[in-house]
């Protein structure tokens, strides 16, 4: 795009709506290795004046580039237009056309036909397909009928020279969206499958999103952009962390799994407003879908309070909400931790469908089904049920303990006779099921909720299998869950507390007094952001004295406060009141472009036994090469590594 | 700041030149979480009309905060405002007033008098500085003869309430910005130290600046913003790159010292225009002024050529310079690697002085002088000089071959008897020298020019230390130097070569022809960008096809290009002509604001040494934890590790 301008004016450019500021500050911007004196008007639409300096600069996807326009962008008002285009052989057609293919999509290229031009004709005939070539060329409309459904289906380029950039002698796949690769073969040659549509698109999204994200923070709301190390210290018991040896016998960094420390210890020092997109390591082995690098959206204030963050999260998702996914309303829904699990028997619910979970202990107070009479005598028993709409129908599964309700609204289960008519009858109620529904109890502790949340993922997963629409696929259902317990019990030892979250976040200050009483009971300052059932984001309003963090640390956890000794000191420093959060970029990516694993939003992802397939990393490195970090290997027995070599 | 809009309006925010749109795409943007509904018009600078739904909009560096204010912004025009500040207590003065600090400034509040309040003066009375406070009051003007020069110094804040939000019980030293503290306890107590205007000035320019350039990049040029892994595959002989073990027996990963593989294959996955602030990683041991970890701006680009990059750069910098700074004038002047050799003795010339080299054989062509003649008779044989304008009269050395000219004109030199007259006028017209000044000779090959340039340098510091100002603190000298030789002799092997840069950078077009015949005498296509003498970035257009990286690799370099291969073979699947670029930005951003060194322009650096110094890294590992990935240390005879730990 061209733009042409006053010196001290400032232009408007329609690219992206994106604002360029020709002079500021009383010195000129040229974004541009062009600028140009006009002395009188060049444009009719430009409002220049005689006399004055002018600047033509070139912005946009075209600038500073051999190209003069991208092969997607022409239409019919291009037509007549001198273009330069440069992309990739799509495919040859009828030895007449080249289908010429850049990031921004397709256009047809018109080869001559005429007998001077005969040898450009052989050389485009001739030449393999993701070939690299720049067309000058002329647009004009396609003749009658040859128009197609394209977005430059309009129009052709009459070729006037061809230049061949580059010569594509091996591909392993075609260059198709509706070629199927496998995952090795997309992996292998990463660089050929992050040429589909697809993958152009996510990542494309990404980097648009993570800017409107920096905007809103940086220029919006006033949050600093800081970079923290990610050579660090090693967390004790920080068993997922990547270690990295340095040239001191024995000592270690460590590649940090949050800046968490950092970001805190940014508060104490003023910063007041921190935001980075910063690149975290977490070495986990092999689980599905988790990345050994992954980024997040890493943020902390100071003076504010839980609502005020939720806030600035909600208008962050609002303002770098892709146009094409559709609105996003505010304020998102929340919810406590505990109706989270009374519901939904999960803290992190699917809220794009019902199915809630349902006590249904009343209909069996007075059962003589033992073990139903049983579950209910212990302490916290109860009967949960979830209905599970049509299910009764459509579902392949039969578990145990079901009920279908039948056309006539009679109930068929293994249980049905050892119930009196008035129970049944008030199950129906309950559970407010129609015909042809199926109903699913469980009974036991309040454990049984977890159980039946998982099966009503799973019933919504079978039902959709079977054709029925659960969930919309286009539906985005933001969902605040807040009031997590602070402390949970040790699985290994339950009379021992640990940290729901992290050892920093604050209690409720309703709650606070607990914490030097029963703090088993209190709740924690912690909000985790879902978004359609899976967690994208979490944070809190941490501690910021001292004696409160020590307390914790010492007193409820057991753990030694010296290896955070800095952390103490700082909060004893002058910390402020402060609170954050942190999205998980790669997974929050995901679930906008609707893409099966993070992988699909990674320009070059590990597999998931968290190797480059492309470059055969990690690999192996001489005994020689380890001398200066002082480390040598443990081969396990009868491997000495060199036959692997 | 507030702002009240209506729906599907445009607001201007004057808040940093922000434009919000307040409605995009028929779905609104509420960067807030307040939202209210006005009838009527609410404010005498809106054009609200009655009946509409407006918005209040809270944006800038209180929204969503406890604060209403900052304490620097407060002027005279906020008289009469109930304003919240947050803070820190900087100090109290004649127990009345509480100078209370943020990141924006100071502001005085006045503590009330009256016998009602007196708990709340004791408690601020007693309250050791650096704790923090909430302070609610009203803004008024200083009585007559109070005022100050501060940027608040017009008003005061009469508090009505103050609460202490932490009290500040631990400091190792005062934050006052003329307090000296040594770079050790800087880095131990980072987190206080940050709170020092300069580095709050160095970290918020540091993001600002970032900013700009994301926005140049992005929203002007169209560049994606792709992250690329820093878990990678060692690269061959990397001794400078720190390895990352795997939990497989052997296998390490490597932190790689920039993203040169990754960008060019997303040239050739047709990404067209990739950038990154990307981390990057180099273990030197300790190297002055270097960090382990540092941060560049990597740029690729498709389709483009050497001009396209250098106007790219240009703009950039033009873009995100701050505005403080005085305005940057472009294009910026570019000079050949041979010329900046020839005038200044090295390739990153510090131009904002002359004192050039001059070549003066001429004067000495028919010398007497043995050493002279010898020098000259050698092949490339010189003598070359630079002239220190005042050296005469202000230099402390004196080196052993000289001439002072003296008042009277006259020469004063070891050499002067061995001179004839005339010799001595030629030197001085082409000296073009004055009295006072000092002429620096050197005879030898081309290679006494870089130590007549060091000597350069070193002069312009010495004239300094005596108060000549020679170079002008407040001007940034920007400079392309370009045309540097491709290949270079190995130092420990003169026959063979080695490349100048790295083995990826395409030959001059004019020299292509010699990469099969003389390929020590072509010319790369590499740039380098100088400020101030400092190089602060270097790209190349790079080489696209296949068949010429193998020449480079296999014949010319004598590697073994198996290493490559996944390059080279992206090469042979359509790879379009690129070239990029990488800024060094903790340099780059040194330079701007003067800091004596790049750990003043990052939040957490490392010690000269590597470690962090506030938490301890790198520290010990147990033997344990070590375990899962197969190594073990190999302590130095003698320690065994124990007795460190």
């Amino acid at each position: 795009m061209l733009l042409i301008c006053r010196r001290e004016t400032r232009a408007y450019s329609l690219w992206r709506r994106t604002i360029i500021p020709i002079a500021s500050q009383g010195h000129l911007i040229k974004p541009s290795i062009m600028h140009l004196r006009f002395s009188l008007n060049v444009n009719k639409h430009s409002t220049c004046t005689t006399g004055s300096l002018y600047y033509l600069l070139i912005v946009g996807s075209s600038s500073l580039s051999f190209r003069s326009h991208t092969c997607g962008e022409l239409r019919p008002a291009d037509v007549g237009k001198e273009v330069t285009l440069c992309g990739w052989v799509q495919y040859l057609r009828q030895d007449l056309f080249v289908i010429m293919r850049d990031f921004s999509g397709l256009a047809q290229i018109l080869i001559p036909q005429d007998e001077a031009k005969i040898d450009l004709k052989t050389a485009l005939c001739d030449l393999p397909p993701e070939s690299v070539i720049r067309v000058k060329g002329t647009v004009r409309l396609r003749p009658d009928g040859q128009e197609n459904k394209m977005p430059t289906g309009e129009i052709e380029v009459l070729a006037e020279s061809v230049e061949i950039l580059n010569v594509c002698r091996k591909l392993p796949f075609e260059i198709k969206d509706f070629v199927k690769k496998s995952e090795s073969l997309r992996m292998q040659y990463r660089y050929l499958d992050l040429r589909s549509s697809q993958m152009q698109y996510n990542l494309r999204l990404r980097s648009q999103l993570v800017m409107k994200m920096r905007e809103y923070l940086c220029n919006v709301h006033g949050f600093v952009d800081v970079e923290t190390p990610t050579l660090f210290k090693r967390t004790p018991g920080g068993a997922k962390e990547f270690v990295v040896p340095s040239r001191e016998p024995g000592r270690f960094y460590s590649l940090p799994q949050s800046p968490q420390q950092f970001k805190q210890l940014l508060m104490v020092a003023g910063i007041d407003r921190y935001f980075q997109l910063a690149r975290c390591y977490r070495d986990e082995g092999s689980k599905p879908d988790r990345q050994p690098e992954f980024t997040q959206v890493d943020i902390e204030m100071s003076f504010v309070d839980q609502a005020g963050i939720r806030g600035l999260i909600e208008g962050l998702v609002q303002y770098s909400w892709p146009v094409e996914k559709g609105p996003v309303s505010t304020p998102f829904p929340c919810i406590t931790y505990e109706k989270a699990m009374k519901d939904y028997g999960v803290d992190k619910p699917d809220t794009r469908f019902a199915m809630k979970l349902m006590d249904i202990s009343k209909t069996f107070h007075n059962t003589e089904i033992e073990f139903l009479k049983d579950a209910l005598n212990q302490p916290g028993g109860c009967i949960q049920a979830i209905c599970i709409p049509d299910g009764a129908v459509r579902m392949p599964i039969k578990p145990s303990i079901f009920f279908l309700v039948k056309a006539d609204g009679a109930l068929k289960s293994p249980l049905n006779r050892l119930m009196p008519a008035s129970a049944k009858q008030q199950l129906l109620q309950m559970a407010q099921a129609r015909p042809g529904d199926l109903l699913l109890i469980s009974a036991g502790t309040q454990e049984c909720r977890p159980l039946l949340g998982k099966l009503r993922l799973q019933c919504a997963e079978l039902l959709e299998g079977s054709g029925v629409a659960v969930r919309d696929p286009s539906a985005f259902h933001f969902l605040w869950v807040v009031d997590f317990p602070l402390f949970l019990p040790k699985e290994e030892d339950p009379d021992q507390l640990e940290s729901a979250h992290h050892p920093f976040t604050a209690p409720l200050p309703e709650d606070a007094h607990l914490l030097y009483s029963l703090p088993h009971k209190v709740r924690g300052q912690h909000y985790d952001l879902v978004l359609n059932g899976c967690e994208i984001g979490g944070g809190s309003i941490r501690i910021h004295k001292a004696s409160d963090q020590q307390h914790v640390l010492e007193t409820i956890l057991k753990e030694d406060p010296s290896l955070l000794s800095h952390l103490l000191e700082a909060l004893d420093s002058g910390a402020p009141p402060h609170g954050g959060i942190a999205l998980g970029l790669d997974r929050f990516l995901s679930i906008i472009v609707g893409a099966p694993s993070i992988r699909d939003v990674i320009a070059f992802p590990k597999s998931f036994r968290g190797h480059d397939l492309m470059s055969r990393a990690p690999d192996f490195v001489s005994e020689d090469e380890l001398k200066s970090y002082h480390i040598s290997v443990n081969w396990p027995a009868g491997d000495d590594g060199n036959q692997e070599k």
